[in-house]
């Protein structure tokens, strides 16, 4: 009911969006309200907002009435693959190649990322963007691993991959934080392995040098992050230099980590310990909310407590299709770690219905119900958080995934006369979205207060 | 290519439904093809089908171009609890009621059962068909458990509250199995609980002659099937009556099988064998493909082989929601056993979603890919089977889930444009529809010829 602040901006370049039900970020912490309401500025940032009756200061500014909608902060996908989207459906038939585990899989994966051109880059990666948008996804963390010509040898421009992914996020409108991959071995103490070799910058010099040059085309909604792959790919030594150039440069740093079974196997035997205990002994759980393990699927107490603190990327989908298991959301919460989001191979595109999976499958693993939240949380809020800014804060922005003061006004709007949440009543559609829901009932999107969708 | 039959129906009362993709089953098994095309008569059956181009006599029948879609037969879901749905949303928070197990879930559930009234029942099934036919369902059946008035005293009709679930599939234009519950005790030897009063017939005679007082009712899309709720709910004893009757009246049986370990645990305690063991020696499973054992998740190779011939109806988003456990269909295929799919609690309504968690679920617990399908058979067509034959079967009536020369024209239509299937092949179609999609795509919804959706 309580107007948060009040603006200086002018009346005439106000638009308040209202709509019948929609989450409220306030200084008090976020929730559902009936009837809230956003007075966004010419620069799409929130300068008031609240629910109910609004001030009579915004009495004369354009209103944008969205209905009967439930309005949510534009989701947030902290860990994308976009070229992976076009093997969707053809990695599921045995044949000549029979894709019956994560390692055959990826054969797979490898033989469509090496016929990719940077035409195909770009097109691939804008239809992915595309249906990213259409599925309340505002901005994506991508990352990127692509980097060179099928033999290893750069192109002329040595980061003209990375610039394809960058054009087709704006010609989206997408927001991207563009993850850069730094890749150097196919196993610990391994060479590339020849399918490898176009992902490979052939020492950490060389790729920070790559992460150089593209600093000056970031800005206008792209920023950089740096993402050394996993143990496999990148040895202990050039993760600290990994570490050293984030830290010197205020950047996030994800990796994969504890996807599989055998990951972890190869890791303690060649190094003696753990894939979080390598990330975090190379410095790279130092600085707070920097670091975000993707997947840490396989992962034990000791685990944990190091990445408190931290952040972990869940991909629910894909770590089902790719049989990797069940990340333990609730244990990690516990520990202090914040859960991300992501669609990682994007053969499904939808972070309500990871959402949703990453406590239904921890139901499934515990046989037990109610997983990821404690005490007196409300799922439905810690699984819209994770979508929204637990995402954000892997993405190195906390505003993002909120629509408070002062935030972009980035936002999804939900329709409530869709047949999954037409009979719920205000009290519990949250509960209905997040956990029985899908993203299916997305009818617009809004970024910096304009519509993309 | 080939046309089915010759047909006598008239021209003029003949429609042929035309498509860019879609199944076509022909005597030689069903598969997707470019350019199908169903003859349909005006009883709404097909009397030929084919694809490519169509033979000389269709020219002159109205033609009802489907565009750029795919058209597969109308989903069946096996297993229903209609109501329940009303509780979507409402049962994952903690509070006076902690919701954290399936046994606490159910008092909760049980309250909502409780407060119904016949016109409650009408209203919240219809709403609850009408969900499942705009999700591609054609087909339903219904576990239908609440027959008394709260305090266990029969209505006026003892009837009354199944000829509400009649009156809504009616309602809405969608097939029903009315599969007619048999509740007489709360455990194995323990009279009904207070909230349970409801549900009970006091006897398997009451019970049975409800049925018979059923049977003028059927008819026209009506048809019915005996469910003795589960072992906890029906003695022995009565189940052999049930399994008399049923052989009888040639109808179906389902029952709740192997849904918690605690189900489990307290069967061999007091009968010192499974819960289908308990049915298979009841008879149950001596009629081939007549008996349905609902989830069917902590069984062994025993129980699997006893299912051999019989179906196991799997309800992956409930099982994973409640906590169950995970149905290996791999496993239960293998020794024999037809599945089928059910939206169960209604929480999801959504069998391409179903299908897609039976497979990704069991590559959760197994850590394996491509489980459900054997040897040469492919995974989307498996898991469209499952939603459509498998489910037919179970409901006693195979030719519910074709599109072949003879069967009803009950059939939905998938857009091609949708975002979660633009970018596909042909080729690919059904698997990206099937372990990548759901049911958001789907666009038109035809019952015997007729446009439901």
């Amino acid at each position: 009911m309580t107007a948060e602040s009040t603006s200086t901006a002018a009346l005439e370049e106000v638009r308040v969006f209202t709509a019948a039900t929609g989450v409220v970020d306030t200084t008090d912490g976020r929730s559902v309200h009936p009837d809230p309401w956003w007075a966004v500025d010419g620069s799409g940032r929130v300068v008031d907002t609240g629910h109910g009756e609004r001030p009579a200061r915004w009495d004369g500014a354009l209103v944008r009435d969205l209905g009967r909608s439930l309005v949510v902060p534009g989701m947030i996908n902290a860990h994308s693959h976009a070229f992976q989207r076009a093997i969707r459906g053809r990695t599921h038939r045995r044949g000549a190649h029979d894709p019956s585990s994560f390692w055959s899989w990826r054969t797979q994966m490898y033989t469509a990322a090496n016929a990719l051109t940077p035409a195909r880059i770009y097109e691939d990666t804008r239809a992915c963007y595309r249906e990213m948008l259409a599925a309340g996804i505002t901005c994506v963390g991508e990352f990127h691993y692509v980097h060179h010509q099928p033999d290893g040898r750069p192109y002329d421009d040595p980061n003209e991959l990375s610039m394809q992914v960058i054009a087709a996020a704006r010609d989206v409108g997408i927001k991207l934080v563009l993850l850069e991959v730094l890749y150097l071995a196919s196993g610990i103490g391994e060479p590339p392995l020849p399918e490898q070799r176009r992902f490979c910058d052939g020492d950490v010099d060389a790729y920070l040098a790559r992460c150089d040059a593209l600093r000056p085309h970031l800005g206008g909604g792209v920023r950089l992050g740096l993402a050394p792959h996993s143990v496999r790919a990148v040895p202990a030594r050039a993760l600290a230099a990994v570490a050293d150039y984030a830290a010197h440069h205020d950047l996030v740093v994800h990796a994969h980590v504890s996807e599989q079974v055998a990951e972890n196997e190869a890791c303690r035997a060649a190094l003696g310990r753990s894939p979080v205990a390598v990330f975090h002994e190379a410095g790279l759980c130092d600085r707070p909310r920097t670091f975000t393990a993707v997947h840490a699927i396989h992962v034990d107490d000791a685990d944990r407590t190091m990445l408190a603190s931290q952040h972990v990327c869940a991909c629910p989908t894909t770590e089902a299709d790719l049989g990797d298991g069940t990340i333990l959301a609730g244990a990690l919460r516990r520990a202090g770690v914040t859960v991300a989001l992501g669609s990682d191979s994007n053969s499904i595109i939808d972070l309500v219905t990871e959402a949703r999976s990453l406590e239904l499958h921890e139901r499934l693993a515990t046989q037990r119900r109610l997983c990821v939240a404690h005490g007196d949380e409300r799922p439905a809020g810690v699984l819209l958080d994770a979508a929204t800014v637990g995402g954000g804060s892997a993405l190195g922005d906390a505003a993002l995934g909120r629509l408070g003061v002062g935030d972009s006004f980035d936002a999804v709007v939900f329709d409530r006369g869709h047949r999954a949440l037409a009979d719920v009543d205000d009290a519990h559609l949250l509960d209905a979205l997040m956990l029985a829901g899908s993203a299916a009932p997305v009818r617009e999107v809004f970024i910096d207060g304009s519509e993309r969708l």
